[in-house]
């Protein structure tokens, strides 16, 4: 290693930069590795049958005995998802706050059996990881006990905000640590890795406190039924359910296997606080008039099989819509998923319930920063050099003309993609190369039994379905025997689908009867062009392109 | 036929209510049938490999030689788009306004062959139509040359709004036809039937102008060539467009084939109006430096063979992108559409492109009335009763709310689905009745090859893909002769692919081995049993429920 090493540090973003989810940031100081985060991402439309993607972390694998640590700066599933897979290939001490350790733990209960050491930090605690000192601050998000990282390294004070916002009315009081931030920037930030989720909207998120005032003024003039749906994580607007639903003397009770866990988590932690009996069990429901009642419960983003999809089609158990009832949607859909979240309220209409959502019903705000909060967190810090995480590519490039708004030049600003690896030196920044880093797909068989040509072929059966030819031939003479079965599956039907296999029989029978007795044919070869005669029949008859399986056998 | 009939009408919607596509709805007075709009919907998610959607006509062939005429309220697809499938199986007259039928026919050409009767009128012409007459009014919508109908029944006059806004000053200066509205409003309408989509918007929809407007100041600090991707129907838009491109010295160059149809049209009809040389061919644009060029394409919509996302990839023939280009997203995605919208942007920012998009831009506006507006419609008609349409379930109930709150008992207001039957007389309205409609689906097979159990399948395999086993046995014993054959397509792979298969392998020559001798069993029968076993091996073992398909052959 050359002696200019102990000055310089690498970034290497294995997830998170150019897109949104499965935030996984690995920083390396002369033989010490760190890495930030550890989330999963949600499926694409273009992964069906997928549950889960995780960040690619050969690279970190490949050096795992210099990882001295994981620090988590929150507890959603884009930040701390993929630790159990991520824990089965190594062991390495995870820190995070109390509440973010909570909400992974659970995660770990459900996923995973080895050992943890899982240790609890404060907002400016000292993590102490080798040449490189971590010091993680409180950040105002849509989850309690959020933090940002004040990184120490030997090339200078590194800032990584984890994701945040600039709630100047945060709802349990803790606003971000302006004060270490603008200390930081009087001594001179190295870098800036900054939140671009939201760089594309102008001026200020609204405070987290706005939501709870909405939900006032919506209890005051409602008599029915509430039913409140919300991401179970927000433990914030869900601390402003209970008190609007206190201060209405209605009683909150929580249905929904996550949003419950997350509760009780949150309750035994003390980050959610209710007063005696104000929470009580779905069973005891029925004891109390409907005007009483808030039900809080899962299902924001019209997920076929959550609670509230459930109730939109009248098949929960426990709750029916009835007339009267309020449904408010205090979550904006996720992007991909507006058309389910459209058909679960248009069933709740259906069943005779009004329904919030929506923009402008001002019952969700959200937890990142807009452009005049990301300028604050610039002009805070000050940094040498700005690297834009956490966000589409167009987020970035948007953030990075914010950066050069409040300052920074152009040279000094880095866009770089999943895998980019960043140097940084006291007078330098660049990319100087790359990892690979791929989505890993998980699914009910685990990492890595899925590849792009397993989706490919999902994605093209999808569209036109599958044919399968099977054929038996003489071993003697290599004629036809018996008949061509033509079986499909998503393909067409009725009388066109006979006439159409009929067609395909003769041509399959025309091959034979044309084909010189060549017995060298092997019979790949004989499948080869039975799927290659398929396909070109179908495709010239009926403009479709289904998958083509052969298999010919010796009889 | 009983005597008061005559003094009763039927409202039969076969599409666009409960929904936002496929406009199609029937009147019936006595023996008289009227249809009003015959358009398309695109294909849902839950269709995969499908090119669009049809209403279910098969009530109204049932009837055909009682219908009158079909009546065009504008030219876009949802209200137009099925006209070549519908007209294949009737010869009736189709009435519309001069664009609304050249931008029908401009559809036919390319997939009808047949006979047409298209019959222009212009706003305030009365079409008889048997006992009923109806006369188109100009509304302000996204397309020029659209119209609303007054339909004059025996049993009182209707309006039906087709799709508008209250544009108070529309590009081409043809308001809204207040004037027949009021005076229907004085003489007493029966029913309104009102335009739902954006019945969940709060305030007033701004008019199309300020989208020039704000043109105008993007034109004015841009250096670079601008690129403005739109719906290739937006004629005012389009003319915006041409009109400020003029007044800032630029070019337009027309790209992609829709786009390029449509303002031919218009053009010639004199619909959109281009100072001479403003608009050039593609083939010229080299011989103009960049800054004095405007491209205007289709792909607002993500569509991935589209110019705008072939440009995003730097795969376009005539345009590429350089850095200092400007993307204009002149439209905003249809739901379901964000994410392909969203890749495209962030691809144009690879390519080194500044992009304008979103909400906040400014760019663009909607066609559809809001809130507001929609109350002034409901104020100047003052119907009787009130029967919302065009909108998803949620926007015609919200929509209802609306007119309570301008007066109308909410007992005279009518929500319904497709199929409902409206039956009204002067001093009745109920729904009585439905009439079967369901969803045609179309693909390159025509319609009716593909039902809902192809789609299921094509869903199933494209989540898990498909395992095809074919075995031979003997034609004696029934014992299984040589290997079974077990392909798969869509499934997993690698290592763990191949230990399944030869766990099955063992599973299916297990069968085999304990199966009684019974020769009695039939092929069919062999079969079922592989296909249930394999199924149920696969499921405990890998969770997972591909498609199977089994081929059992003598041999």
């Amino acid at each position: 290693m050359r002696t200019i090493a102990t000055k310089e540090i690498r970034l290497i973003p294995l997830g998170g930069m150019g897109e949104i989810g499965k935030n996984l940031m690995l920083l390396e100081s002369g033989p010490d590795l760190v890495a930030i985060d550890c989330g999963l991402a949600f499926p694409k439309d273009n992964m069906p049958g997928i549950d889960v993607v995780i960040p690619d972390v050969s690279y970190l694998l490949e050096r795992k005995d210099r990882l001295r640590g994981i620090v988590l700066t929150h507890g959603h599933e884009d930040h701390v998802g993929a630790l159990p897979w991520v824990l089965r290939d190594l062991t390495v001490p995870v820190y995070g706050t109390r509440l973010t350790l909570g909400l992974a733990s659970r995660k770990m209960n459900e996923n995973f059996e080895g050992e943890l050491d899982f240790r609890v930090v404060a907002p400016r605690d000292l993590i102490q990881l080798g040449s490189v000192t971590v010091q993680p601050f409180r950040v105002t998000h849509s989850v309690s006990d959020s933090v940002g990282l004040l990184i120490h390294t030997p090339a200078g004070e590194i800032v990584h905000t984890g994701d945040f916002k600039l709630d100047q009315t945060p709802v349990d009081g803790e606003t971000t640590d302006y004060g270490l931030l603008a200390a930081a920037g009087e001594r001179g930030v190295l870098a800036l890795l900054s939140d671009s989720t939201h760089a594309d909207r102008p001026g200020f998120t609204p405070s987290e406190r706005t939501v709870g005032e909405n939900l006032s003024h919506v209890f005051q003039k409602t008599n029915g039924r509430i039913i409140i749906t919300s991401f179970a994580s927000s433990v914030p607007r869900i601390q402003q359910v209970i008190d609007v639903a206190h201060r209405f003397g209605r009683k909150v009770c929580i249905v929904g296997r996550s949003m419950e866990t997350v509760v009780d988590v949150s309750l035994n932690m003390g980050y959610l606080k209710a007063p005696m009996g104000t929470v009580i069990d779905v069973e005891d429901m029925s004891r109390y008039p409907l005007s009483k009642i808030v039900v809080l419960s899962t299902g924001s983003q019209g997920e076929p099989l959550s609670v509230l999809a459930r109730m939109s089609q009248g098949e929960h158990r426990q709750v029916q819509i009835v007339e009267g009832d309020l449904v408010i949607m205090a979550a904006t859909p996720v992007p991909g998923n507006e058309t389910m979240v459209s058909k679960v309220v248009d069933n709740l209409f259906r069943q005779g319930a009004t329904v919030i959502y929506g923009p402008e019903s001002g019952v969700h705000v959200s937890g990142h920063a807009s452009q005049e909060e990301l300028k604050i967190m610039l002009n805070l810090t000050r940094p040498r050099f700005f690297i834009p995480v956490h966000g589409d590519y167009r987020h970035m490039v948007i953030h990075a003309g914010l950066a050069e708004a409040t300052g920074v030049p152009a040279s000094n600003i880095l866009i770089g993609e999943n895998g980019s690896v960043f140097r940084i030196s006291p007078y330098n920044a660049s990319i100087v190369g790359t990892v690979p880093t791929q989505d890993v797909l998980i699914d009910d068989l685990g990492p890595k039994a899925i590849d792009d040509w397993v989706l490919k072929e999902r994605q093209f059966m999808g569209e036109c379905g599958v044919v399968a030819v099977t054929v038996g031939i003489s071993e003697k003479t290599g004629d036809l025997v018996g008949e061509p079965v033509i079986q499909t599956a998503g393909f067409m039907q009725g009388p066109r689908a006979a006439e159409t296999a009929e067609a395909l029989d003769g041509k399959i029978r025309g091959y034979f009867a044309q084909k010189s007795r060549d017995k060298k044919d092997t019979l790949e070869r004989i499948e080869q062009d039975l799927i290659g005669l398929t396909r070109r029949y179908l495709r010239s008859e009926t403009g479709q392109r289904p998958i083509v399986l052969c298999s010919v056998r010796k009889v």
